[in-house]
């Protein structure tokens, strides 16, 4: 009853096996072997255009190079006050991109609007050369608080960033996940609703450590590949992420496995809100599932072996009253969840009540 | 009637006379010369203790070159949400201290208290190494809302940072307003309340550019002339800065004009209150004035010579109504501004009324 | 017959089976699994102390983010000419040290000597703060020469930079290829003799994507994890580098690997030196044969299938005498490199002859 | 009898003049007053055509933000390895371009020529994206040992250049002293040069604190103000360095103060090779001369009230044989320094001999 983290789920079989017979025999190093050049046309097909892919081994490295790319060091980058790059990946944002800045908006909806984006270009001091300028919208899809963003929000913002001269840089840690509840292309939630990058995440969903960052704008790649190596990302035997992202993209299994992920959220959430203590704090659009319970409830799941993560207090909307004795918790999904380990969830919930 | 900023005014006959002297003959360089060391001697007994004094050219560098000593590249510094060195220095704080984050303390106070800065650190992700830790606090005395903190406030909030494992800056562009107004000893305020370094700003307040930086804890003077140098911030012929200090410094000079310039914002106050359509956002305590007017009134000033700045919508604090065709302004004074420049915007005042 | 790179070579099936066994079932993210406490202790064994290990995805990472702990931006890395750190890795070091100098030392010398680096130090200015002080001396073990520095002229060596002041770091990406050839224990040509901080390289001898920081003075584990999660270098699943490290270090796998390629390095060097026109750059002491040839004759060599590298003009010592028809050639061997490769590689010769 | 640096030297009773008559009244903030538009239209004159100049208080801040603007963080800057910027500015060149690595250019004349260039470039690793790429060449005019290039060394070096798409810095921290060498305009030894961007010193030839950073090419100035603020580098009071610049350059003053300091470093080299134990190291070009003595003899000089420099052993061309009771030693003449203080040297020397 592993509902922790899904960077926590083991490797996909399919990944593994692509991987061992990636592994065996001579090849090209520094990304210019064949397992690396199957990964970038298979990227190429699935997104319906010729991309420039860069694989690196996390998705922090994967999100703070998009935003070097997009960010000079004296502009800012506006995100979502609950974002991962602002919140759970210490100041790498700032190292990667030589010191520009994170604006959190703050705001109390679970997914910035371009209406959100206009309002806080339009009260921000910008008087050059004294206040910083943003150059760079970054959105997550999923998003932190497992919502997905439609392809109309998405082209809206974008074209609202675009005519203020904004890039968009998309966290795709999940993304995933958001095409399977979408049941869309990638290319409509990316490059043809305006996003310019996008940090593609595998680690979270059957690979064992697989990022990339896929840029949709040429400009935007040049130089590209001196920033992953400067950066220490450039891993001399490139078919470790090659056979990886291959056998990911192959025949949907990616979909496949987000979309086990999404159901088992589903079901999870249907569970749980059974329970008359428990709140939910967010729609469940993706694999995770945000509610407030009591203390005491939490400790009887843990207690009972149950793995989910008390949340930031900060995370939970004004509009929701939450007593000293709530707190958020957070429980998330992966591809090999099953819905055996939401049964015994089930049953132990049914005890504490 | 310029009341733009305090940064428009001329230097002072004695500064100026100062400089004159200091200009002629030959002088060993690079901070080696007498006028420095006059100039660290004199720092030395207006904070009654010895101090290590760094001089530089901009109050954006003395800050910025101070933050670096208080924070790593992955630590954060935590600041009021007006603060300078959060809005008005681009991302120089980014750049000086290799990627440390600014954490723009969201109040609508007009200074960071004690209790704010526990409730912050408390509600504040803190798992290491994925959330940045907060490794210094960052206060402007007087603060940019024109309001000056006790040194019982400074003491309760030091305390509290230190207790937290927190150093302490002050940004002191506007020092010498806060000791005119406490008519306190500079030591009061600064280390014997707990600060650990210091921006000593002279250019707001009758000099030419002199800006200083004042490390009261030994440990991080350490390295720091290195800091300065490699910062392109240490200038050849010291006396520059030298023969500023001393005599800005000397026989009470630097309180003498910040008094002056408190006592005109007091008398433009005093003005500006007997007309029915402003309304104050702040108390009056240094040599800013922060009000809230018509636009069609703040035009007619404009109109009439006066000069003034519209300010940010967000710097008014949300229990003041402010109705759409009314702005925030910002009027300023400083060692040179007369009662005479009041008289006439009052004379002004009474016509557009 | 590919003698290209170490860094081309397959995975032995000893660490994949291991990795294999690691990708199944859930597992504590961000180095806090089993694994990784596996790996960690199975380092302090090897080294036969306690030490503090850091895994990251990259050779590059792993010398940048060591490099990073001894040396201020401010300060000066003392290494070879030939260098990797220097050479081959773009501005990463500067990049990671936030902009720390590398000073390469000019010598025909293969390895450096404690008088080598007296000598740079007595001649370089050192007038504080102008000049950049050397807080650091780099060294590589194997050299990028293919030499191998004794246990005696490593610890003359650290013992002259400690007595400057100066930390030592190594660059072991083929450090095991050195402890094969020493027949020594690790512990012996590191922490006893003076090294402060290692680079542990696995990619190369038959690992995938395995390298690890290893530091052997606390005070320089400091705050290393914020180090490498800031630079994106802390993947979230653990297992990844755990697993390699524990089954490479187990039973003296490494050194078996590693000495099969330095083997094979000698029986390919025997070959090469049939050949009349095959001169010798280097002693052949680790895995590496450097040779200067006519370019007909590495032509000859390459359209017969041979992999091997054109190599840097100016890596060949003024002593040895290169007419403009000759070239530097570098032949590498690996875990996995046959006797029979060079078999056919000296009939090759043998014909081309 | 003061020899030891220009920047010793005090400031022109004509620029003091005009900087006490800018200190007064108030005027308009950051760069946007009435004598920062003099300099800069003066400038323009003087160049011959419309410049971007930036204005900023030391030589270090200048050459580094200039260099900023012509290397990536991930590019190389090739220079003499006496410049001032590899050696006298500690980091800062890696600090301002975000981590850019020097290459210090070895050979043993005192300047570089297009020959050296492109052998330099010639026998240079340049595999994408392993190696640093140079993207800038510095060149000091007058050089750190004295020299002037003619108009068609230069013409030749950065043509080049170009040729190899590196743009051209020049380092002009004494480039009045090379103009009234050449008897040239500024405009022949810089932008009909082929000169991208210059560093332009005043501090060491008659002013207080006054550089600036000429850029000759449109498409480098982009940016660059926002470069210099966050680099702590605008002033607020700008007239600082307006009034300085507008007097400096007016009737040609800073060319006739340069004039004077050349012609006083001949009339001292005439002096110093009457005596039998010196030796010349470079020819007299500038304000500079360098000459190899007896560490008796500079004992005597100093003992005797003369101001000079020991120098580095290494700035000494191979091809002159110093023993080791030898070492060379540097005199530097400025705007003010006068013959009467050569004749006193003289007689001290006669006195020695």
């Amino acid at each position: 009853m592993n509902f922790d983290s899904d960077n926590q789920s083991g490797v996909s079989p399919r990944i593994l096996e692509s991987l061992v017979s990636a592994c065996s025999g001579s090849a090209s190093s520094y990304g210019t072997d064949d397992w690396t050049r199957r990964a970038e046309s298979a990227l190429g097909q699935v997104f319906g255009r010729d991309v420039r892919a860069f694989f690196v081994a996390t998705g922090t490295a994967a999100n703070c190079l998009a935003l070097s790319a997009v960010a000079n060091p004296w502009d800012a980058i506006l995100c979502h006050r609950q974002a991962h790059i602002a919140i759970d990946e210490l100041s790498a944002p700032e190292f990667f991109t030589g010191g520009a800045r994170l604006l959190p908006l703050e705001t109390d909806s679970g997914k910035i609007t371009a209406k959100d984006l206009h309002a806080s270009l339009d009260t921000m001091p910008a008087q050059r050369p004294h206040n910083v300028r943003v150059s760079a919208l970054s959105v997550s899809q999923a998003t932190e608080n497992g919502l997905v963003y439609s392809q109309a929000e998405l082209a809206q913002l974008a074209d609202a960033a675009h005519q203020r001269g904004i890039h968009v840089h998309m966290d795709g840690a999940r993304f995933a996940n958001a095409v399977a509840t979408l049941a869309c292309e990638p290319a409509d939630i990316t490059w043809k609703a305006g996003i310019d990058v996008l940090s593609l995440g595998a680690s979270k969903n059957g690979a064992l450590a697989a990022e990339a960052v896929i840029v949709f704008n040429d400009a935007l790649a040049r130089d590209f590949e001196l920033r992953r190596k400067r950066a220490g990302q450039l891993v001399s035997k490139g078919r470790l992420f090659g056979a990886q992202f291959v056998s990911w993209l192959q025949d949907d299994h990616w979909i496949e496995m987000a979309r086990n992920a999404n159901q088992t959220a589903q079901y999870l959430w249907a569970t749980l809100k059974t329970h008359n203590e428990i709140k939910p704090t967010w729609p469940v659009e993706a694999n995770e599932v945000f509610v407030v319970m009591k203390r005491d409830l939490l400790a009887g799941l843990k207690a009972g072996g149950v793995g989910c993560s008390g949340w930031y207090r900060r995370s939970v909307p004004q509009s929701i009253n939450m007593s000293d004795d709530e707190l958020p918790v957070r429980f998330v999904t992966s591809w090999s969840t099953t819905h055996s380990e939401v049964d015994v969830l089930a049953e132990l919930l049914h005890q504490l009540a």
